[in-house]
C-alpha cells in the first residue's frame, strides 16, 4: 500500500506528529554488515536542524537520535553494524512550547492541510500542524543517513538554485560553497543576494518559494525497474511527497518540452571503459534506468503557508474569519528541505540497487561492463 | 513492488511489447457492478490510435480491444457488470511489418533505452523498441477507460498547452475545443498556428517535446493518503511512468517557487454548502489530500527521440557510429500522450478512492460534509 | 515486500530485539476517531506477559506500552480518539540481565534459527536471541489490542487445545474457563492433568509443543480477498509467522481429508434473517471468504527449543560441541503463544474488514443483507 | 495488496473464469536471460489436464499454452530468453459446453463459494463455478513452470500421501513412482489400493479428501525474510490459497506438538562442507529461514465438493432447496492438486531467492560458506 511506507525491498516507515513525545522511522531491509552510529546520523540531522541561521525557523529542537535496534556489535564484528533486522531510529520532541492552539484548533490555515485532514479524518491533532509538520522530514533524514552507508561509491549532494524569483548562475555552481552560506547554496554570490532579499521578506511578514537541485554522482547503469517503478517516476512521487513540494522535474525538464529533438538527444561516443554520453539533458535516467550519468532532480517548493500577514479563512464551523499564523516559521522553508532532498535520493537508490540486485543478480554495471 | 504494476486497491498490471504478437492489461480489485462493455474502452483507445493526422505516427493499428474476463452478464444484471474478479483486456498488434532491425539491433539510439535496457537486462527485444515503446501506453488507456466507469460524478479532461517553445493563452482555453483539432488543444488558435510550426519541424526530419496539462473536476475533498501516498505523490509518479515524460507538477507548480505566501495562499470563505477556496494555486491538493477544488497536474514530454537527422552514436560493440531513425515516427510524441494522462489521471483517483473508503468508511466528503 | 511488515490496508511493522533497549510496532491505517488508551493495550499485554506462572519463563518484563503517535484528545473528542495518522507502540526493555553469553555466541542451538541467520545475515544479535526471540510477539499483542478495537461486534478467543500428546475433551469446553488456569485452556479438567504432566516435563530438564484453537465470532459474510489474499490464506501466513510454529488448519483442517464429500458439505437452510449453515466443516470459509459462521484457526507450536537437556550441535567455526540453553525458558512455549493467535487473528479480520470496505463500499452483509 | 497476485519480486497476477474465453497469468519480476518455450511450460501444463484418468474430471481441456509477451530470441542469444520484461501467458478455453445453469444460477452449493461471493460481490459469473473454478490452477502451474527455470539447482516434487483416511506407508517411498500411477504416488502399493478405493467412492457419487507432500531439494541455506515473510508463512499462504485446501504443514507439523524438545532438535555435527542436520523435523526451515536441508511440506485438501448425493441448501431467494452437482467433477480433486502444490513451492521458492540475493547480494550459502 502506502500511507506512511516508502520504498520496496529498502524501506522506510515514519511516524510521529509535531508536538507528540517524539518522531521516528523504523528502516526495514537493510542490508546487513553496513557501519552505522548514531553519530553518522546525527550528522544528516544537524544540518536540516532548525534554529540554525535567521532564515530559519526559531524554533529549537536538539534532533538527537538514538537508534533501539537492528545494530549489533561484538567483539569480531569490529564495529556496530547492521544486521539485517529492522532499525529504528527515535527523535525525542523537546521544544513543546505549551501554548495557547484556540486559533488553529478552530480555523483552517490557507495553504496548510488542516482543511483536507479534518475532510478525511474527521479529527486532527492541531498541535504544531500534528502530523503535517515539516518535522515529519527529520526521520527521512535519519533514514537517508543509513541509505548513504548502503551507498558506496554514490555521492550524493542538493543545493538552492532558487529563492522566490531568484534563480543561481550555474557558472557559479560549486558544490564545496554549499556548507558556507546558510542556504545550502552552490554559488556563493546568489546566496549573498538572497540574504538581503529575504530578509525583506520577513520582515514583511511574507515568505517565498525556492527551488532544489539534487544530484547522485556514481550511480551505475542499470538501475530502475519500468514500466511503473521508472527510477523517475520513484524519484518524482519521494520528491512530491516532501511538504511543500509541487513539482519535480529529472534532467531538463520542463525546458525539455521547449527542445527539439535534434537538441534533445545525448549522443554517445565509444571509449575504453565503455559508452559515453556527450551531454546529459536526461538527467542519468533513459526509459526509467539510469544510464550511468549523474542523476539530476529539481523540485519546487511553494511559500511557507505560514505568515502573520492576515488571510481571509473560515472556521471549522464554516464561519467566516481572518488567520495570522503567529509562532516560529521559516520565511523559506525550501532552504531546510535541501538536506531532505538528498535523503529521498538516498532512499529512492538505496532501493533501486537492492531491486536491481535482487532480478538481475547484478550491482548494476558500470559504464559498458555487462558481468 | 513495482516493475509493471500500478496501483494498489485498484491495481493494473500491464504486458507486451511493440511487435510481440499482442499487448494487455490485467485490472484488478475493480467494484463490482460497474457497467463495462468493450465500447466504453474502445471509446479512449481510439482516441490515443495512431495514424489519426499527419501529426502522429503512421503506423496504423486498429488497437481493438477484447474484455477476456471479469465481466459478466445474467438477465438479472440488465447488462455486462464487472464481478469484482480481475479484468483482463488483450490488444492484438496487426501492423507488424516485418522489416530489417539491423541498425536498432547493433546500434543505440540517443534519447531511447535501448544502451539502459541492454545495461540492466543484458539482452533485449528490440523490434520497434519492445517493451519501451509507447504502445505499452494502449494498456493504461483501456485500463483508464474502466476507472472513469469507477469514478462516477469525476470529470477527467486533458488538453495540450505547449509545444516545442509555443504555449497557448488561457484566456482562449475552451474545453469544446479539445476534440475539434488534432492536437487535443483547448485553444484553437494554438492549435492553428502548432500546425504550420509542427508542419516545419516534421519536414526537418526534427521533433519537439510538448507540455500536457489534466484537470479532474468533482473529486471530494479527502482522498489521497499521507504520508508517502499523498495523491500529489502518486500523481507524480503515474506521470513521470509515461514514456519520454521528464517533469510534472500540480496546481501552480514550478511558478509556485516564484510565489510570495502571501499570493500563494487559497484564501477560503464560508458558505451554505461549506467552506469555499477563492483560488486555486494548490492544484486540488493540500498536504496530499484533495480539498474539493479541481485537481490540475502537468507534464513535459521531451521531443520524439526518432528522428531522421543523424546523430552520433555507439554499437553493441563499443565502436563510434552514426544512426538515423527511419521510420513511423510521431514529430511530437506529447499529442498522443494527452489521453494517456487522462487515464493515469482516472487510475490514481480510482485507486485514492477506495483506500480512502477502506480506511475511513467514507466516499469523500464532497463540500463540507464530513461523514 | 514483507520482512517486518504485516498486513495492507491496516498493517503492522514491528522492530526490536530482545535485549536492546526496546521494541515496539507502528500500526499504520488505522481508520480515525477509535478510542484508544495505553490501559486498552496493557490488558492484552498483560495476558502475554512472562513469569505468571511456574509454566512460563521467569523473565520478568513489566511490558509497559506507550503510545507515541497517531492518538489525540480534546475537548471535542471526548477522550483520547485514533487520527488515521501511524500508531507507534514501544514497550521497553528493563529486564535484560547481563550475563555472559559465550554459549550462545558461539555454537548454534537446535531449533534455534542461531544456524540460519548466521547463514542468511553473516551476523547475528545472540542476546537471548535477538531478533528471533518470542519477545517480537509482545509487539503483535499490542497491535492487537488495536485491532480489536477496530473490529467493533467480532469477538476474539483462543484457547489451548493439546499440550504434548494431550488434547483436551471438547464436552467440557467452556470460554469462560479460559482466564481461570495458566493455561488458558477452556477444559478445566484437562488444565488439571495438564498442570501435573508439565511439572514433570519442566523437571525433566526437557519441553513440549501445543496446539491453540482460535475462534472468531460476529464476522460478517464477505471479507476475504480471493484468489491469492483468501482470508484462509492470510490466517495461515499470520499463524506460520509466530514463533515456532509449524501447521495451520482451518475449520477440519487435515481432518477434512479423511472426510466424504457429502459428510463435509456444510448444508443450508433458510431462515428469516437469510441462510444459514447446518455445520461448520468450513470454519467459516468459503472459497476464501466468510460465510458469517464462526472463524475457527488452529495452529501447533513446536516444543521450546531451549532445553538444558544436552543435544550435539557445532560451533560457528565448525567444530563438534555440545550444547545445553541454560536460562529462563518456557517448558511449553505455546502456552504463551495463545494471546498471540488472538492477537494474529485481529489483525487479519481488520486489514480485511477495511479491504473488502475499500473495493465494494460495504463493511459486509451480516447475514442474507446484501446492502 | 493481495486479490488476485502472489509474490514480490517474482510475482505473479492471474486472471479467468472456467467458461470465459480464456485464463492466464502475467509472471512479472523474472530475471533475464532464463530459457523459456511454449515446450517447457506445457510439460508441466499436461501432468496438471483434466481427463487423464478415470480418477479426474472428464472435462477435456488442451490447456495449450501461448507465450504473448517477455520471451525474445535473435541469433545471438541461441534459443528463447526471458527478457526480464513481463511474461504473458494465456491458455484458451475449449471445452465449454453450452449448458443449463439453471442450478447453479439459483441455488448454493454447499461447500463452494457460491454464497460468500454473493454475499461479497453482490453478483458472480456461476457458470463452471467461474472464478472459483479449479481451472485458475491452470494459470499457477503455467508460472510455476516459469519459476522452476529460474531455481537452477532445487528439484520440487510432489507425491500425494493419504486419500480419504489411507496414508501412504513411508517405507515404501519411491519418487520414480510419482508418474507411473493415476496418484502422483510415491507409493505404489498405495496408489493400487486407492484405486479400488476411490472406485467405491465415484460408484457412490461420493467424493474425498486428501494429502500431498511436496518437497524441495537443493534450496541453500538462507532464503526467507523473517519476521513476516517467513518462508513458513508464504509456503502457507501460497498453499492455502489453492482451492478447497483447509490445512499446511511445515516438517512434522501438527505432529511436532506431541513431541518433546529432547525428541524434537534436530542435532547437528561439522563436517568438511559445513554443519549439518541429523534429523530435519524442522522441514528445512528454522526462523522462518531455509536451512539447506529438503524444504518439506504438506497440505490437505478437502473432498470434491461437487457430489451426485443430494444435499441441503438455499436458493439465491432464501427458500430452501436440495441440490445435485451434476456435471464432470473429480471424485478426489486433491489429485490434480498434486502439480498445483509443486507449483506454489516453485514460486514461493523463485521470490525468496530474488529477495534475499537483493537483501544480501548473496544467492544463499551453500553449507557453511558464508562470503
Amino acid at each position: 500500500m502506502s500511507f506512511n511506507t516508502f520504498g520496496h525491498l529498502f524501506r522506510i516507515t515514519t511516524w510521529g506528529e509535531s508536538h507528540g513525545p517524539a518522531l521516528g522511522v523504523v528502516v526495514d531491509g537493510c542490508p546487513p554488515g553496513i557501519t552505522l552510529t548514531p553519530e553518522i546520523i546525527q550528522r544528516d540531522l544537524d544540518r536540516r536542524k532548525p534554529g540554525q541561521s535567521k532564515f530559519t525557523t526559531q524554533r529549537r529542537e536538539d534532533d538527537a537520535v538514538k537508534i533501539l535496534s537492528g545494530v549489533f556489535e561484538d567483539e569480531r564484528t569490529g564495529g556496530p553494524r547492521t544486521t539485517g533486522t529492522p532499525i529504528s531510529l527515535m527523535i525525542e520532541n523537546t521544544d513543546q512550547r505549551s501554548k495557547d492552539y484556540g486559533d488553529i484548533r478552530d480555523k483552517y490555515r490557507p495553504g496548510h492541510a488542516d482543511f483536507t485532514y479534518d475532510q478525511k479524518y474527521g479529527i486532527r491533532d492541531y498541535r504544531g500542524g500534528g502530523r503535517t509538520s515539516a518535522r515529519e522530514t527529520a526521520a527521512r533524514v535519519a533514514a537517508g543517513a543509513v541509505a548513504r552507508q548502503v551507498l558506496e561509491g554514490v555521492t550524493i549532494r542538493a543545493s538552492l538554485v532558487q529563492v522566490g524569483p531568484h534563480k543561481i548562475d550555474y557558472v557559479n555552481f560549486d558544490w564545496s560553497q554549499v556548507d558556507q552560506n546558510p542556504f545550502f547554496c552552490a554559488d556563493a554570490k546568489a546566496a549573498a543576494f538572497w540574504a538581503d532579499y529575504l530578509d525583506g521578506i520577513r520582515r514583511d511578514g511574507n515568505s517565498v518559494g525556492a527551488v532544489i537541485e539534487v544530484v547522485a554522482e556514481g550511480v551505475p547503469a542499470g538501475w530502475g525497474a519500468p514500466i511503473y517503478g521508472k527510477l523517475s517516476a520513484d524519484l518524482a512521487s519521494a520528491m512530491m511527497s516532501i511538504n511543500a513540494v509541487k513539482a519535480v522535474e529529472i534532467g531538463d525538464g520542463f525546458d525539455a518540452a521547449a527542445l527539439t529533438g535534434v537538441e534533445n538527444a545525448d549522443q554517445m561516443r565509444a571509449g575504453e571503459g565503455g559508452p559515453h554520453f556527450l551531454s546529459n539533458h536526461a538527467g542519468g535516467i533513459l526509459g526509467g534506468i539510469s544510464n550511468g550519468d549523474p542523476i539530476v532532480c529539481r523540485f519546487a517548493v511553494k511559500p511557507t503557508s505560514s505568515i502573520i500577514t492576515p488571510r481571509q479563512t473560515v472556521t471549522t464551523a464554516n464561519e467566516d474569519a481572518d488567520i495570522v499564523t503567529k509562532g516560529r516559521h521559516d520565511p523559506c522553508v525550501g532552504i531546510r528541505a535541501v538536506p531532505v532532498g538528498e535523503a529521498m535520493m538516498a532512499l529512492v537508490l538505496a532501493d533501486h540497487m537492492l531491486r536491481h540486485r535482487g532480478q538481475t543478480g547484478r550491482n548494476g554495471a558500470v559504464g559498458f561492463e555487462r558481468n
